[in-house]
């Protein structure tokens, strides 16, 4: 196969069986998968080879929040390629510096010091030996219906069934449930109820797991692939005060609602509440290069001021990682892009939603904020039976994959997982597009209601 | 701090203070580093802002083996940027498929399925679980004296200080001593006798911990940071058969040996042996943008043909780091750049390092291939007393710190661990600019024999 080949079908075809023979894919059975050759991008949308154009109301896994090929983002990793592609983390380089100050400057609080690493699962990772380091204290408590990456330490703290074939049973990880009304673990009716409740049950947990054991709570601040849950008035203060009466870190999960997506540079800034680390990644530079990390408050940072910090990483604060993520945090400010998220979210997007809930019976409920939002898929609304099982797959799975690919047919990209589809399009979204995304979701959504009692 | 100042050392100071204040370093006290701020590279050489150019005689992190800014990989990555930053690894995409052929074509037998990751960290995570659930068995063994990265899977794995502080005492992680003639751990007095008891004591240990226990061995191929030790003739296929006999999956780490630096593609390459996984991260793009992976075998692949494969990554064949891999290799094929690597440890480095060995009392013994070499540095030659004592820190460390400033102070940026310093420049390091850093070792080993008995 050749690269750079025109776009036509032949060369998508290439593709995909160069693909097929030597390609190894994430989260999939090798033999049943049948990807789709993509052959370019830009802003919103990708297309393949064969003339088919999708708006990307996927964003990808959910990364690209400034869109496909900012042009600004895109020369500034082609400047900084010129200039110095890699260099080892013990030495300062501008770029370094630069994204460390910029990502610092936003982030809640004190959190001022970052530790650069490759993505989410690794922040993760580092977040938990930070805070085992600091207390001394071997269990972290983390939710159900949560995700936090594929690594070792971050997969037995995720909550959703990806962990059950790598869980080790690993030494000192507790779940417990967080708020979560439309299927409250805690028979709540209302929010406040549920955010009471939920504070209950999180201060039993830590009592009878032992405090003084307990190095960390870690928490997605809105949940991201499990579900887009916005935590109740009060929740997420009401843990920071569980955390600090008990000595306990709060480590808040950044990585996909930090940089944009909810509407605020970081979703804790819906709350008022600052953790004592947050880790981050995905659209601190739209994924353009690798890149992710740890935000790090002055009193865990001082734990390290003269006890090394055992932890690292071949390309922490890469200097093409980090030029990208300087360009992508300027640009965001620059041309209103957080902004641009908040306003499609309350204009278009949730009133939208909202009123697609209204038209489909299959719409159990709308939930989000910004550019996150959810649409929780029922075969029944009374009931709130969902339109298909926890972890379906094959024929179980079929009314969601039906639905998904009604999508695609009306030439939008889904984000689809469980019984839900996440409306999560980058934060550079117009008005038109979102839209354009709405009357696609509305005709799948047809699809779907056929599956309803 | 405004980017892309001139080189002066004003601009290295702003460069450096903006990192003191928000940069947090991998495996380092914070308040007691004093990190050197760099202002470019190319080739063999990078430079700070006070008009020093130090000979890059570390590759950074063992990694930059077509070396600095390499005009190829640079051109690729700035086309690539220009075309397609990102993608989701559920896609087929040309950089990708393109990568994944020019991998499997050269590692060895049947390894043909690549799974990519962002470093080489990641790809042990995912080689162990691989292992464990194509075996259905829970241990693994691994070496002392290893590297194999920092999350929590790969460091429980690593046998050196680094994994103290982090290690959880996983659940089925057995370490055993692999072959080290100059220090045996089984008292042999020749190679030969090495590898025969080196093998006695593996069988025994898999035969004590339970054959059928045990999912993987995990075993760098010329391990790297803990002190390059090639393995003895016979050693790695009698792994192999024992692998073979008990149905244990062997897997390769050559995140660091691998592409080129012992002057072959891959370090098995000089063995003859075929792991079952082989793990792959710096070499394979010098490290221009963060990748790393892992190569499957036909066999091992079958096991996730129906069955989900339940890894992976967000950024899981990254288009950007594909496309810096595919010009890289290309660029190490057409350049000969892997034979430069072994014609350079053949007629400069290895006689050369040999020929300091004779005039300096410090040096206890060199040993490599390619352009990967350990120099001992020992107290005492007839004791074998390392320089330093094993994981020496502060005053302990004094003589290797200042030997490892000489260096420094020759021009020469060297790689210390523990006692030794490594020769590890890139594979492309000219005759010229390898007797330049042999030069400078002879001056720095003056300052190590100050320190012999």
């Amino acid at each position: 196969m050749s690269l750079h080949q025109p776009t036509t079908p032949e060369a998508g075809a290439a593709v995909k069986a160069a693909d097929r023979a030597h390609v190894f894919h994430s989260w999939s059975a090798q033999g049943l998968i049948d990807p789709l050759a993509v052959a370019g991008a830009r802003g919103s949308y990708f297309w393949d080879y064969d003339g088919n154009r999708y708006l990307d109301f996927s964003s990808q896994l959910v990364n690209t929040n400034i869109g496909h090929q900012h042009p600004k983002v895109v020369a500034a990793v082609q400047e900084q390629a010129g200039r110095l592609c890699t260099i080892a983390p013990g030495f300062a380089v501008d770029v370094r510096s630069e994204a460390a100050r910029l990502i610092a400057e936003r982030t809640p609080g004190d959190l001022d010091k970052i530790f650069f690493t490759n993505g989410g699962a690794e922040a993760v990772e580092n977040a938990v030996r930070m805070a085992r380091l600091h207390t001394g204290r071997p269990k972290v408590l983390s939710a159900y219906r949560s995700y936090h990456g594929a690594t070792a330490a971050a997969i037995n703290l995720t909550g959703d069934p990806r962990r059950w074939p790598s869980d080790s049973g690993a030494a000192g990880v507790v779940h417990f449930w967080a708020p979560f009304l439309y299927r409250s673990p805690f028979h709540a009716e209302d929010e406040q109820q549920e955010c009471e409740r939920a504070l209950q049950h999180l201060h039993d947990t830590i009592v009878f797991e032992g405090p003084r054991t307990i190095a960390a709570i870690v928490l997605e601040t809105v949940p991201g692939t499990a579900g887009i849950m916005v935590p109740p008035p009060g929740y997420l203060a009401g843990v920071r005060e569980l955390c600090d009466r008990y000595g306990i870190v709060f480590v808040l999960d950044e990585v996909m609602a930090g940089f944009g997506r909810t509407g605020r540079w970081f979703a804790a800034d819906h709350f008022g509440v600052t953790p004592d680390l947050l880790t981050f990644a995905k659209g601190v530079n739209s994924g353009y290069v690798p890149l992710g990390g740890v935000a790090i408050s002055a009193e865990i940072a001082a734990t390290f001021d003269e006890r090394p910090y055992p932890g690292g990483l071949t390309y922490s604060g890469h200097p093409l990682a980090c030029a990208s993520a300087v360009a992508t945090i300027n640009a965001m400010a620059e041309e209103g892009i957080v902004e641009n998220a908040a306003h499609i979210g309350e204009t278009v997007l949730g009133p939208g939603l909202r009123e697609l809930a209204e038209r489909h019976p299959s719409v159990g409920e709308v939930r989000g904020l910004g550019v996150f939002w959810a649409v929780e898929l029922v075969r029944d609304r009374a009931t709130r039976e969902p339109l298909v099982p926890y972890n379906a797959a094959g024929e179980d799975n079929a009314p969601m994959a039906a639905f998904a690919a009604a999508c695609r047919r009306a030439g939008l990209w889904p984000f689809v997982n469980m019984n839900r589809t996440h409306v999560v399009p980058p934060c550079t979204v117009t008005e038109a597009e979102a839209k354009e995304g709405l009357a696609a979701l509305d005709e799948a959504l047809g699809v779907a209601d056929a599956h309803t009692v």
